[in-house]
């Protein structure tokens, strides 16, 4: 039983902390949050205590393993002081703002043996993970053109988008990482960014954006982000292959098919948001987390992945500005 | 080349007129039908000549080959007469309105060297023929529990109906064919009649059905029945094997999906009705009813086939109506 | 927080002890099984007590609520005892061997104020709890004719068939009661039984079985029974109404889809078996279980549902071994 | 009756030779090929006459209109010569190899009043129509990502690839009009080339291609191209819109669905290649181009449309080429 503490009461504390409480091989024994109420509350659903301070939780004796799910900002500071307290950490991604910030984290990590994950969860999505055991098994061939699909049911509040790092670092790093998951690293990088919402116009960000990224092989992914999407949750993946075309399929409560006189064979809305449609992602991650603990190695995706996924994203904000492509 | 007489100008005819006029062995020399002004026209867009009278087709010299699209009365002497004048005969199903006559009908026609085909043109569906050759190649394995849904999208005129001959032999005397296609005779018959539109209470007759066959071998053909369908003209086929499940959906006109907050994948409704359905089955019959013609040899199926059909309506008509399970 | 006893430590006591645990408003107090063993395995996993004794469960003071999982001969008396001890129940599946043991039960039951739910799973099925929502709201119309195929994987060993009372009432009960929720009582019953495994052929049983419903009204209900299926653990439902035609498919564990040169779209196998396939069914019943208790209201499937799917299946065994329609 | 002349006997030719003869309102009456023997034996077919010399098609006072299926650098000549016979010209894609050529031609062609086609099948395809319908009709919404995916299912022989113009010119030249049937005048493109195909590499050309393309109100379309597809004839398209996302598939021969212990619900091959795939849009298109004559209005897509699609052609090669985004 490996004790965990969160540090962060936000929507995905709430994922983790469902999921640490549901699995066999973990407890929840403490959450801290900045909103005692947000803390408090959390915790005592899962029987949990609860802090305001997340040192409390970093130095916590009881405690073998953190999760943070803090904002970005504090990413950083709380691994290394996890790390230094000699606890395994899976953290939210991004793994901070910019990449400065992550080489220094990396330099201050060195010779600490450190175990830490970065939270790309979709990785461990069923059907994702299916496809790219179909890619290594050799069904797949070899891999030639990757196309993801990822749009939001709807777009965060305009004062969330300010602070969110601007969409590549915010929402496609997650796409970007899947693209790492079948590519490998990336060379080149090319972005069409689009204001799409007329609500979204003073964002200052794009709320849409069709991104190619290519590998020294020449393979490529094709991304099409939207922050808003009328069908819901539109989750979708293919790999193209030389030997076959595999492709994952957005994701629904029901099988329930309804036929009538103007429509055939209509189904379900999709699962909606990625709580939902990631749920069982989430407690495979945690599994792969608790599973490295357990046998003493480290944890996948690690810094590095998130670190090149933002180097990914920073490339993509500086194509679609200014309408080049950059090679890495 | 092969010159085709028709007789018959009805919905059926101009079915067949189409395909003899498309097809690239086959010339479409002339028209019959009782009602002058049905021949000219149909004759007219095919560049035929037409006639009132069926004997005129029968003996027409130029004529190789009939299709009869009569009325079913008319079908027995008709045929008989075709193949007095040597001519190989397509025939609409049902080959007459009852056994009597189909059992005298053979007994006229031995020795004359027949070269009768009745038209169970589902057997020629593209996607039911697949079926078909997937359990004659093995991939199905011993063929257990076929399972045929039959629905029209809305009933015919009442006055159609009491001259129809009943649900039976109208309208299941296609999917008893289709279970024969795939199980061969059948040795047991149960059928539950439904009357499931007030409309058509006083018809006399059911406007659902399901009618459960077997053969010696056990293996069953369960028929589900209706004379409307909300959803459009449901036509499914399902044959479960001791290795594989295979089925044939319902056909529609292109392959667009509509995904909206409500609805997702939507699709079209299904090609409506059996001209538009079973165009290429049609097709494809002609097709058979040519090479027979041109290889000499005994088209398929044949008047036996319709007769074994005609049994087995008898059998669900007094098995619906009498409450029992009937043994051929 | 309701605590829970369970009574038997089998595969299906396994499931329970599961959905139990991991459900918010309940806890696992008990487990008793007369295999000791299995009953200290089970419990030690969820940190529950265990004895040899039912009785003992029965008896406890600690318990709320019993769910039973013995073999269907001590169904009765365990219900009955429960609800002497004031304790509610839900008792899988079907409630006795035999129609007069039920009657029985339900004699002794009178003036008790029991609250006894039967495992009927299937109606907690999400996909099927949608398309019964369906058919409530008007969607579906007046239901006519219900198309269920249910097909087991692989027979269970001859053993256990020689006990388990027959097919229609260990394998189809569960589609009786389906078809039950979608039509209510059934007034007419038909069933052609199949012997298609040789290796089955000495059971004295059936392995595949074709049975048709009829309510008051004339509508229908069609169930395909195999104990065997290429394909897998096959469950699909079909509810044909007067304005649309729903359908429920089998459930696969990811949506992927492999297209290669011989095959396109080809999907997973569904999930095998029914632990997996009516998983979210489990937990959804237990939630009806609590709910009901909590609200103090009789839960749903009742006993009387239970009796009235035995009462089918035993039409359903006389029809099968008779060749007769049975009438209710 | 419109009579056509058709200048060409290859592959295409005898695709709209065939689409000739089967309308209702044409007729073939004459075929010109250089290589006389495939002139005489198309022409044989559909009993016209034959010629090796496309001026005599053009002088043919019997013919109303003419099919241009000669190699690219002909069409030119041939459309300016059939507009000043007077004969209403369909044109196969691309009007010429380069922008100079057209742009000059339509100068020629100016004050002539000039019926001209160019056949681009892919806007009649049933499914494309539909959606173009759908966004018409304000289903979809404002569009604003439209992601196509077009892969044929083996390259051509190096020496086609060789004279063809490169990939852009030759294959995606289609995605681009499919594109701008969509979006309109697009005013940027970038394309990311690949060389996937090992016997591929000398022919100096790309066999993958990644195109996005935007229009002046920021909404993108992304092409993804290759010369070979193992799963076959793989043309996609899909388009989001503010109220929709709307999808058409892959066409197949049959509805057949094969599930076994392996795969279920395993679908065909695809209709291969484009023949099969877009017969139905010849025959559509077809009926365009005749609409058109009989209704004296100038038929669409028009030399303007093949000018565009060819003007995107040269950006994406430039772009690709030379790793920048191209404004137009």
């Amino acid at each position: 039983m490996i004790k965990i503490g969160i540090i962060g009461a936000g929507r995905i504390a709430q994922v983790h902390a469902r999921s640490v409480s549901a699995h066999p091989d973990a407890t929840l024994v403490v959450i801290s949050d900045p909103i005692e109420q947000a803390a408090a509350s959390l915790a005592a659903r899962y029987g949990a205590r609860f802090t305001v301070s997340a040192d409390d939780v970093l130095s916590d004796p009881e405690v073998d393993a953190v999760i943070i799910c803090s904002p970005t900002p504090f990413h950083p500071e709380q691994i290394l002081a996890a790390v230094k307290a000699g606890k395994p950490v899976l953290c939210e991604k991004p793994v901070a703002m910019d990449i400065e910030t992550v080489d220094q984290l990396e330099k201050d990590l060195e010779g600490l043996n450190p175990v830490v994950m970065i939270g790309f969860n979709r990785r461990f999505d069923p059907s994702f993970q299916k496809i790219h055991e179909l890619a290594a098994n050799g069904t797949v061939g070899k891999v030639e053109q990757v196309t993801i699909i990822s749009r939001d049911p709807a777009a965060p509040p305009v004062e969330y988008i300010a602070s969110s790092g601007g969409i590549f670092k915010d929402m496609t790093i997650h796409d970007f990482d899947t693209a790492r998951y079948f590519l490998g690293d990336v060379v080149s990088v090319v972005a069409i960014g689009q204001n799409l919402d007329p609500a979204l116009k003073d964002s200052g960000d794009f709320d849409g954006a069709i991104v190619t990224l290519a590998n020294a092989e020449g393979a490529t992914a094709t991304i099409t982000n939207s922050r808003h999407c009328a069908s819901g949750y539109d989750q979708r993946l293919e790999v193209f292959g030389d030997r076959a075309t595999v492709n994952a399929d957005n994701v629904r409560p029901t099988t329930v098919r309804v036929s009538t006189s103007d429509l055939t064979d209509a189904q379900d809305p999709y699962l909606d948001f990625f709580l939902a449609r990631y749920e069982q992602a989430y407690t495979n991650e945690l599994s792969e987390f608790l599973s490295a603990i357990a046998e003493g190695r480290e944890p996948s995706p690690t810094i590095e992945d998130g670190r090149k996924a933002l180097i990914i994203a920073e490339a993509a904000e500086k194509s679609a500005r200014t309408g080049t492509i950059i090679t890495l």
